[in-house]
């Protein structure tokens, strides 16, 4: 491995015609690898609108095994343009097992293996529970020539457990697959608001692990419900001290790259050693729902 | 319990001597009284300088059983003003055991408990090794009057384990004192970034715990080895949605009042509802200090 490697996000609007996406798709993971990427992401879901704005069974279609044939164009495209390339399809895995994955391809086209999402929504105009089988593959990582990378997608982000056990793996880099939009009614309230704490979580986990982060989101409004969504874009990279590298603009198609170096993550963690000092001994309730007052006392200890 | 309640951090200079840093905090817990509060918090080890920059056996001396008499002048002050107070002790527990201690004091006086410091640093001019046994009160809430309030201490707030726990106790607010600064020779270079990802990652745990945060540091320089640490200050309050309510400057003592509405933390958890959705069936290797690449396969699966 090189100390660096280039990383590129793929910004994109997507078309209610899977094809046409995935030749959009197809063009931009060749003109980032010709812009120097080594390893491009593409958007949640890229393949199709977003549709869990409703719940319609028809949508179901959409699905497609893996290994399968979107998942093979990627892979043509990885081998093609000899980048890795992080993609999110709609799998199909049984009939009425359905989930939202992540492929990892390495440079030679092979696939790595897949992500499942293990952390699923349900909010309005966000209907993955309909949709999506959580994921069972567990928190993963893989080692593509150039880095270790950390697939993990979308509602994952708020979740620093995902975050965690993802670089306790070795993850050099976190990629987070996204669609996140506001719902235009409360945009003027909430909007700014959201997209700040939505950028804000990712930089956290990216300095309270040391990695580096890249959030890839579409951008355009659909609508499939109501006012539909308006996808906000926003898509960045941050380093290990989470210092936003590159940061695209809320409405446009963007190809962003940013370079990243193997030792400024090793010098920020040799500075800032948090991973040396995790209280594991008194971390195990961290797998409850919640932790309930004990019947005795004052919930605090009473030191008389 | 009513619906809002007022906190107040007390951002502070120390001094060489106890007595005078005791009773400047003191005055601090009745002006921020007077102007409303009803929950005050003070900086990490208010009762004298940071003397972790070295490691000196004498300093030992300084430290104090709890209930002890500074305990009991915290103790004083919260029921003259009938306010809770939270704060931080250097606390002799037996020879040869000491830790870095939070008190809690409720608005009649009564100590409700404390909070060992969990999360022990150690880095040049924060040794803190040396002098602090790491806490095994795990983490803990205190049902005060106005609200339940989740102490911590300054290197845990790296940590996500440690909000996360306390969140899951019921904490409404997470309060960290700290003493946080600067290098001298480092600021130019790293210290906006530093000061940034410091209060970036605190955002981080108010957001994905949808818990109100306050976060209170000392200032001033002080040195007792090299050229000392610049305490930072930067004090400040958010909301369970990140935003930052109050925040004090980099320089002066200020006393910031800010208000807290738990119907606000209610909505923000309603809307955006992680505890839901977290996977505490994929979580137990939280508990591991590192996960190592099984020997089998690639670190990914090749689902063919």
């Amino acid at each position: 491995m090189e100390h660096r490697w280039t990383i590129a996000a793929i910004q994109m609007r997507v078309s209610p015609h899977k094809e046409e996406n995935l030749i959009q798709a197809e063009a931009a993971i060749a003109e980032a690898a010709r812009q120097g990427a080594d390893i491009v992401c593409l958007p949640e879901l890229f393949l199709g609108p977003y549709f869990c704005q409703v719940e319609d069974h028809a949508w179901f279609d959409l699905a497609e095994p893996i290994p399968g044939p979107s998942e093979a164009r990627l892979a043509q495209a990885a081998r093609n343009h000899r980048v890795v390339v992080i993609g999110s399809l709609f799998e199909k895995r049984l009939p009425g097992i359905y989930h939202n994955t992540v492929t990892v391809h390495d440079r030679d086209g092979r696939l790595l293996g897949i992500y499942r999402k293990m952390h699923i929504p349900d909010d309005p105009l966000y209907l993955e529970k309909f949709y999506f089988t959580p994921g069972d593959t567990g928190f993963r990582v893989f080692r593509t020539g150039p880095a270790v990378v950390g697939p993990l997608i979308c509602w994952d982000q708020w979740f620093p457990e995902a975050a965690r056990l993802t670089a306790l793996q070795g993850a050099e880099i976190l990629f987070y697959p996204t669609a996140i939009g506001w719902h235009p009614k409360e945009k003027a309230l909430w909007g700014t608001a959201q997209h700040d704490a939505w950028e804000t979580v990712m930089r956290g986990h990216a300095i309270t692990n040391g990695v580096y982060l890249c959030a890839v989101n579409r951008v355009g409004i659909e609508v499939l419900s109501g006012d539909g969504l308006e996808f906000w874009g926003g898509s960045f990279i941050c380093d290990p001290f989470g210092r936003i590298l590159r940061k695209a603009s809320h409405e446009r198609e963007e190809i962003l790259l940013a370079e990243c170096d193997r030792r400024l993550l090793e010098e920020v963690r040799r500075h800032w050693p948090f991973l040396r000092d995790r209280r594991i001994d008194a971390y195990a309730d961290l797998t409850r729902r919640a932790i309930d007052p004990s019947p005795s006392a004052n919930h605090g200890c009473s030191p008389s």
